[in-house]
């Protein structure tokens, strides 16, 4: 096999296998060929990811060690992306009742999640969450593809009490804006006591839900180490129930008239 | 740039936009080259994705056209991946009431319902599916890996009636097992009138949830081109509403005593 070929495989392999670290010696066997041969394909796929801004390659020294691609997306394209949903999202039939906006064609669009979900991992890589958690159901796409490009589980709250997984623990919480009383719940078993967890949702208003999660989070002693936003609705000005999250777009204008409303990307 | 930088650059910029139509003219701008360079570039990577069983890539002549990454997995690496998740799900402690089997922690862990995505993908592209349809909540990451594997959007049916992103149509329907009457709803915008759909969801006893979910497509216009399924429960003898889908696991057997559960990987 050439080298051109080889690295190209080594690439494809990597690519598809993200955040699993993979020892040199798989790839050594699998091509027949040196660990150090292996080590020098790796410096180049390393500097042209650069290049690509599609995230990184992780060495892990020693005999337990390897490779590990961490997906990434460039801050420019990542902004870009941003601007460009925000201008898709700014239209004249999107308002739904309650002040939300019509967003499901794109929080269910498999390419749009999926650079969000980059995007969410490129910011809270580093604070080293071991788990996504959300709440059903609109910000589930979501939450995946940020778990997916982070190579950890999802965390799926549930509305009501009704989860059939063995013992669980439920909390009321009050949605702020309509200010409902409701009941969120999670099974036991789908998160170890004590973890590191990062929350996603599609959009916070009152932040009624969020605190609700964040509550629920303290039943399983997880340490919250950050909140990404798809989106916040700027034209709430009376309090939030969370302050620090991390809001990618913002819901900025409704004109009363025509129904049309004006999102904006916010700096990343 | 040399050669081999070059090449990656590519791979990384294709592998990263699956299911997206690129223009040869946008890499030859990009690169500084020719398109007949592209061109060559581009046979290399196709026979190597054929190597590593990693997808194909698409080329679409004429002005309009460009080159598109199709996603896939070898069949082996398949087969070898369902015996894999069949064996992680063969355990002690995993059955529910209701006869079903604790899978919350696979189908939310995202390096898993890729693979899985990957599989059905492999399996129904050819019949062309212009969207991928499930019910919350289980079968949500299943569904949108699927989705994310064609290049097409996720359709997500509610529980309940309370709908509120504008007109939407709702269905009455039996569960199968439990004979309760239960209602599913979808929005009208959710699903252009016509499509071709793949439904995808995780667990299949009597089938009453599939037909519901086959009904209301009725209500769209749909074409069901596809029904897959992640596991058929083959302890269910009372006959099954629908037939004709495609299960990649089955559970084969429960120990009365000690609940242990034997799942088994189906032939792909």
């Amino acid at each position: 096999m050439k080298k051109t070929e080889r690295i190209l495989c080594l690439t494809e392999i990597l690519l598809s296998r993200p955040n699993e670290l993979l020892p040199l010696g798989f790839f050594a066997e699998h091509f027949e060929t040196a660990k150090s041969t292996i080590s020098e394909d790796l410096a180049v796929i390393k500097e042209t990811l650069q290049l690509t801004g599609r995230g990184t390659l992780e060495t892990v020294p020693g005999a337990a060690g390897g490779v590990k691609y961490l997906p990434g997306i460039g801050k420019e394209e990542a902004q870009n992306f941003l601007e460009k949903l925000a201008a898709t999202l700014s239209t004249e039939d999107r308002m739904l009742p309650g002040g939300f906006l019509y967003m499901a064609d794109l929080l269910y669009d498999p390419a749009v999640v999926r650079t969000l979900g980059l995007i969410f991992a490129s910011i809270f890589r580093a604070k080293n969450p071991e788990a996504v958690v959300t709440i059903e159901t609109k910000g589930i796409p979501l939450a995946l593809m940020t778990a997916d490009s982070l190579g950890v589980p999802t965390v799926i709250v549930r509305h009501g009490s009704k989860v059939t997984e063995g013992s669980s623990v439920s909390i009321n919480y009050i949605s702020g804006s309509s200010k409902r009383i409701q009941t969120m719940t999670l099974a036991r078993r789908a998160l170890a006591s004590g973890k590191k967890v990062l929350i996603i949702d599609d959009f916070i208003k009152a932040g009624g839900t969020a605190k609700g999660i964040i509550s629920l989070m303290k039943e399983f002693e997880a340490e919250v180490v950050g909140l990404g936003i798809l989106m916040e609705d700027a034209l709430w000005h009376t309090g939030r129930l969370v302050e620090d999250y991390l809001a990618l777009l913002q819901l900025a204008e409704i004109d009363p008239e025509s129904g049309k409303t004006i999102v904006k990307a916010n700096k990343i």
